[in-house]
């Protein structure tokens, strides 16, 4: 059976492609989903690499307001130089039937205008994290993708990456019983001339930037969503660096089934990014767990035999195997007509709750 | 020179102690702090056992509800049965010159009630923590210890052992720049059967048994008194060892320099009891921190020249030292007349702020 990506699109609307995915995927193992590169910082760079191993996705276009940098990275990655855009010109995607998707790494920002672009362009978003610097913008982005029919996905690297799912599991098949506390933290001593520091394009502190790892590893370890949250944050007035962000913040999540977590992030110390859970049989701790590469899951706890288990589970992967797994989801995803796994809901949700964490500590987010 | 004991107090009060104070010691070199041991549990046993190693304290007398085990250990520590006591006629203790001082090991609610009764009965005392069961019965206790013109100290460990003094030096001596953030906590999963799950008896949950660790780490790490703090608790309503202490605690405090502290606490699930500190130029953890002995301090930082510091140092000393130590201390401050490290102004504030953290979480304590 051979369908068009026409047919597959209107079978889907039907509900069948559930039943047919599977010679769907078959067949559609030659198409790779081709991705516009929004803006062509640091993790830009990871993601075009870790696509690379996928055998889904290709990297056809870049968008960039450095026309220099944009010309050395397309000779890098095999784009061809009419398949370079800037944010005056990038409406123009629409035209470019090469172009599926686009992978938006633009400072926080703009996040939420170019996912709106590229939706109205009639392109599917994956958008990294944070989702954008507001609850409204988190709305307007998620609007936007469903009336243009494009798929939005967050790109929380966590949900698709071996160690964190491994941690999931021990958890969901209950190795550590009943999960009580939750303790993770993750920060670094950022440097005075980056864009996290300006709130216009940051939208905030490390809350927004790193914390939000911690804050989504706290939902996905618990499957829960949390009850109520307070926090505390203090930036040194003497330090430049935080003149319009925060420096720190530390807080703490209720659960509706009782688990608590408490949390920190920073801009003003390295924090490596860990989390650990304690159970009523055991614990368990990723540490690091937030990074591209070397994470490391250790726990202990008691089987339902009462054998005692210790593991200590180095994970040998290297970057940007993170990225090539969420490049590889998104565009399964896109291929055979289902939901991300972190669709726009999942930030939505996130910038609830970092609402809710800055309003505790007295800072306001709209 | 040679000075009566009287002298010496005397002296003391003139305010000329710390001057004489090198002589002294060489000529109380022989003299020994005689205890009596009030409540015969666990860590008495600990205490006891730590007490063989000092060259200043031994065990003169026992307090006991149970003759026959006060008479196996009396045996044990060469205390003459003329010197067991139960809790009717421990006011007795007051015309038995051997004791200069009390070790109360008893369960929490009743520290208050036997500490004032030791005052009275002219006897120094040495009280384990929690100090007590709520703010009324801390200041009863020092001023009762201050009317009988007795010192009182509170059996913080942590205060004078080796592994947690070197972490507070590094912190004091900048090796670690402005400090950020403080994760600690400590729990385990507590059997049915214990004293610690009635409330009558503990007063209180972990909070007061284990998490006073993390507490009073908190603030001797910083060295600053919390501003303010927010806490939540849960406790699984199914589970009948629940029924009057609460299971779990999560708490954080803001110091007034802006540190910020997350700690956990839980009888639900065994929690390690450790701190990590985060500072601008590196961070320090102890783990485990707070057991009677196999402590490790880890450590990373830049030194003022940039150099990379990486220390990672295991405390070899082993179970008893720190009962050694701290009753060590203890009889020093007797023998020279000096106010303990840890005395009970020390206790009160902890009991001030467990009664805040347990405010904030919804549980009255008074």
């Amino acid at each position: 059976m051979h369908l068009s990506r026409r047919e597959f699109t209107r079978l889907s609307a039907l509900g069948l492609a559930a039943q047919l995915a599977p010679q769907l995927r078959a067949q559609s193992s030659d198409r790779k989903i081709g991705y516009a590169i929004i803006g062509l910082g640091r993790i830009a760079d990871h993601f075009m690499r870790g696509i690379q191993d996928t055998s889904n996705s290709k990297v056809v276009a870049l968008v960039s307001g450095h026309p220099d940098k944009a010309a050395r990275i397309a000779a890098q990655y095999g784009v061809p130089t009419s398949n370079i855009y800037n944010y005056e010109n990038m409406d123009r995607l629409r035209d470019n039937h090469e172009i599926d998707a686009v992978y938006v790494a633009l400072p926080n920002s703009m996040h939420a205008e170019y996912t709106i672009r590229s939706a109205k362009a009639g392109k599917h978003v994956l958008c990294e994290k944070p989702m954008c610097v507001s609850v409204p913008e988190a709305h307007a982005m998620i609007d936007a993708c469903k009336a243009a029919n494009v798929k939005l996905m967050i790109a929380y690297r966590c949900h698709y990456e071996t160690t964190n799912l491994a941690a999931v599991k021990l958890i969901r098949d209950g190795a550590l019983g009943q999960v009580q506390q939750i303790q993770s933290a993750f920060g670094f001593d950022c440097g005075p001339k980056e864009w996290r520091l300006q709130k216009p394009l940051a939208g905030g502190g490390p809350l927004m930037d790193v914390g939000i790892y911690s804050l989504n590893a706290t939902r996905y370890l618990t499957g829960e969503e949390p009850a109520s949250i307070s926090a505390y944050t203090y930036s040194n007035p003497k330090d430049p660096r935080f003149a319009t962000v925060e420096e720190n913040i530390a807080w703490i999540t209720k659960f509706p089934s009782g688990i608590t977590a408490s949390c920190n992030t920073t801009y003003g110390a390295q924090m490596e990014g860990y989390f650990r859970v304690y159970g009523s049989k055991g614990w368990l701790e990723v540490n690091p767990a937030f990074v591209y590469d070397g994470l490391r899951l250790t726990a202990e706890y008691r089987d339902d035999n009462g054998k005692f288990i210790k593991l200590d589970q180095p994970n040998l992967e290297k970057d940007p195997i993170h990225f090539t797994k969420e490049a590889d989801h998104f565009s399964k995803c896109i291929l055979e007509n289902k939901t991300p796994q972190s669709p726009g809901e999942e930030g939505l949700r996130d910038m609830t709750y970092i609402r809710e964490i800055y309003k505790s500590a007295g800072i306001i987010m709209a």
